[in-house]
């Protein structure tokens, strides 16, 4: 299963080590204008290597765009495109063949099909295979932007330490101002000298992304099986390293009283219904209500440290890995863009849904 | 939208005051013995009016099996089942005809359905709708037990008051022991007290259910777009109240080094590859590993106190509110079966799939 | 696979002999007027026991609505409905539990389900499933009558007895003027000589059902896996009984020349694009172009024969069959309202799928 | 919507003059065995420039396959492929732009899509996009070739020039002996003769292909909505220019009495059931019975002509188009490989579904 999405559809492919990867997105609606450069720079946000926290691992993550769009529009039809996978040694994963990496997908996979699976570098289980969500998301966002929606992700804790203040206290266009993509300065130059300690120690660390979506119109979402804020969790969820997503008021809020929790509603100058707090985080009953929704993603630290584990092989027997890859010691600078592709494919799809509620 | 699920599916139907809810289940394989009783003693698990501390709204839910079960077996043919809406008292929310309820999901469905909505007791969007799914996953629950799998929630949380320790240490045979379903004396007790307060006082309380399930082979659980925890995820999340989702290390966990977070592979007795600490949660890469899969789920405070409420009416103009519906000061006691419900269904969806990872 | 369409969607249960049947329609609009008696008049031209050349078994088929319409129209919730059966005599069946009739699905579903099978009248594979399908069909004409779209079937031919004629000189409103269903009274007269004597001869007789769509605006149906006519293709030949579908120029058409089957585009009066001929059938490309949409349904005859037939026992030892049940010496008649019900949800579906196409 | 299938999945994409045209299949279990020669030559099957009863547009249609396959065998993960378009000319379609052809999509495409479409040789809704479905197929048939199963399809008719023997008595290893893809050598001379008058007339003629499915297991083909008929039947119309599919005794045998279309079953040597005669075509209730599946589809005449042609330009304006492209004088010898490709596909998707029949 390798499809997101009810009509705005991204189907994806490649191993991290095979040919290439790529997707396509089927489900776009014709006459949206595509910027193929903008498309390339969120692949750039997600690119290794980008700075000296991230993967050495140099690929340099060429969108091309096959079909769907001509003459700078989208044609209705779907959008097939490609990722060349390159600089990728081979070599530093011979050993892996035998082995199961700790905390890794090689035991799942091996056990699911057979015996048989790619193990260059996590081959499909590799979060190389995020950089087609990019793809899909990027293109979802264009149609979006034209009608007034905006998404950002930031990182806004990494290991114990946290940004002070909620999203609506921070200027979002910051985010890209430093390399954690964490728009309040002084805590983003914490995360970084945290993260290069990490490194140093040949460890890894894990922390949590937040993310923002401006300017949803008010009935987004569907009863029951598509309600808004469960399209956003599994979108979540399926991102590597993924371990917990929470909305509005989330687990700590939730444990409240109800007279602590609600949001009353009030009428706005502009004459529409809002709310005077949003615990609800823009969603109610699964429907979006017009006010910001947000959401918080709990990313685990990667398991590939650059240090001598002891795992197993194939047999159970044991072996001690040395584990040479090049890896990120701390993933959620390069998961930003992939959080903001997610919410932007779900907030497309549950758009294009919504247009089926009424007759 | 109002079908979970990919092979295993249940499509469900039903406004909280309309003739009745109900639903089908397709995907169920030939072969698997049914017993009815034990699909009835689930909904009594949900049931309202169990416990003086849920709502007194007494409805009997009495499903009736209406196809797919011939001579005490599942035929392969479709389950379609009913239960029919009774001991409503419509006139209780006449007053709710022309108001939006804060936190509810008045004014989002009917933004969404072009100012049409059934307004009695939230129609749609009312809970009494997860009665279906609790159908749904007994269904699935009598499979599954067959295949050695076991499904456990129970109420972990309730305001500040928490069970101190693991899921491990619980016997979870003695989730149902008291009314609020914490398997923890000492801590039910102190639930039961503070909802009893809560409830008293006019005002709701939410809280957190933890889920266990045992006996999931490895294997199950797609790349990708079908990852076990997020449809895992997407199914919690799609209960009414609830707020957040995480499994395994969870949002503390992640937080940490990856050496701190890794678990460690040996081979058992059985001559099986196991783990020896279970962060991941029994999911690795989206897959089962055959370890315990547990989860958490957040629930927050219904939004219906007893109490006068400021809000506003279709047009904007503020109104005061004065519920006279009867709700649970907590719904979590009676969310434990919906979240066992959820997990059943989930998983033997996942054991389907799983039939055709390999020629 | 028990759910028809991609956004309408019609998901069915039932066994002819068991409690009831019924389905759940979901992705209808809201804000759609129902008239329950019209459904029921749809149900009722199905029916068995309506005239001397239809099966004398008695259902009155009453159809309850259950959900999903809320004073008189739709919520844009699912439709949940049940027909109970009735009148059913279980006993005429005792001697199928083991034996299987030739022509029919015992063998298969047989096979199929590991040996299990509702042998009574046919359970899942007896055409008493299409009452579910008749509803959901009368539920969507509902919505396309509001957008002046109208669907048409009737009986062209039984046996080698052909209307002479093309659906364009006939008067579409007078279908149901005659038992047979055939809007051309000396043919319908003839037709329904012809079944009276297979029928008092013990056999049976297939035919040929033709459907007209008219008004359905240019622009439905999807590139590739979703064309109008693959779709209309799909629906019909899901029906009982079916074994062909052919639409505009259709099989003999189709082995003329490429000068002879060409329709010529010319811009009417009313400034739109027409064209001259309609071999196309009003879908070019898989897409509606505006002209009227016909298909013809070849329908067999039922393998129910009033005389003993010898087949094998579950062993496969040679037995001899003396059928009791009361089955229909034609089925079209009952099978033209059906062919409109699956028309319609096709369309609907089709309409409510387009709504994406543009930006 | 651009995808097949339920289980066994292809995902297609790609414009007649584009970049690329593509596709990804999913769903493919790991562990087959995958020969990329053999793939090759499906295409080649398919190919334009092969015959000189085919058009002159001369692309290699060369695959790569990017992902799911490893070593040789397939990985259980999706497999991703593309095939460059080459030698295409749009020059020639320059004059495209501003007319819709008669009987071609331009109209419709244009209509749906607000007015954009790749009007370079049809855009999407060339049959060049066919090429994606041979990959997908030829995948589909080495799983299916391992367990048994041979799909063959055939030029049964080429306008009146007919096969005069059922498909029982052709040697279905000669399909590919002659260039028209008739395995019956007198009938294949007659074809040529008459499609090289055709074409040296500047027409094109049209014809029906018949499909053969052998070793097909009983019990594939799901209840009402799965029906494998019908499936087969959505696959086949969804093909270029299709206008009609029978299965078994079709439009004329339908038209018989029941005594005459009924398959007696008996046991046969092997202990198995089988039919003395197979007017079912193989499917009964829409589930496979093991004996040979078989079925006619109808393809129209292209309606490309090389011939001056009147039409309308995109304001309905008459215009005279000289059609300049290369096209098909008939297409039945190259979709031969595709409704081979279409049927493998059903048949897979069938055989996974399957296994999900019983517990």
């Amino acid at each position: 299963m390798n499809t997101f999405g009810n009509i705005y559809r991204l189907t994806g492919f490649g191993e991290s080590h095979g040919a290439a990867i790529g997707g396509v997105v089927d489900g776009m609606p014709a006459g949206v204008t595509i910027d193929e450069a903008a498309v390339q720079r969120q692949l750039d946000r997600r690119r290794p290597g980008q700075s000296d926290i991230t993967t050495a691992r140099g690929e340099s993550d060429k969108v091309e765009l096959l079909s769907g769009v001509f003459e700078g529009k989208t044609l209705g039809t779907p959008i097939g495109f490609i990722i060349r996978n390159s600089d990728f040694r081979s070599a530093d994963y011979g050993n892996m063949r035998d082995v199961f990496r700790p905390s890794h997908a090689d035991y799942t996979y091996s056990t699911k099909y057979g015996g048989i699976r790619d193990y260059r570098g996590g081959g499909r289980s590799s979060a190389r295979e995020t950089a087609a969500r990019v793809v899909g998301g990027a293109l979802a966002r264009q149609a979006l932007e034209s009608m007034g929606i905006e998404i950002f992700a930031y990182t806004s804790r990494v290991g114990s330490v946290e940004v002070p203040v909620p999203y609506t206290e921070l200027d979002l266009r910051a985010i890209d101002d430093n390399i954690v993509r964490c728009p309040h300065a002084a805590t983003a130059e914490r995360m970084t000298r945290l993260i290069r300690e990490v490194k140093s120690a040949g460890d890894t660390i894990g922390g949590i992304i937040t993310g923002v979506i401006k300017g949803v119109p008010a009935g987004l979402g569907e009863p029951v099986a598509g309600k808004l804020h469960a399209m956003l969790g599994a979108a979540m969820l399926s991102i590597n390293a993924a371990k917990g997503f929470e909305y509005g008021m989330g687990f700590e809020g939730a444990c409240r009283l109800g007279s602590e929790a609600m949001d009353s509603f009030y009428r706005g100058k502009d004459g529409g219904i809002h709310t005077t707090t949003n615990h609800s985080g823009g969603i109610q009953g699964g429907i979006s209500n017009g006010e910001d929704i947000y959401f918080r993603v709990a990313f685990k630290p990667v398991a590939t440290l650059l240090r001598k584990i002891d795992t197993v092989d194939l047999d159970g027997e044991p072996v001690t890995l040395d584990a040479k890859g090049r890896h990120d010691p701390c993933v959620l600078p390069r998961a930003v863009p992939i959080v903001e592709a997610m919410a932007a494919m779900v907030v497309m799809d549950a758009m294009l849904m919504n247009r089926c509620a009424t007759v």
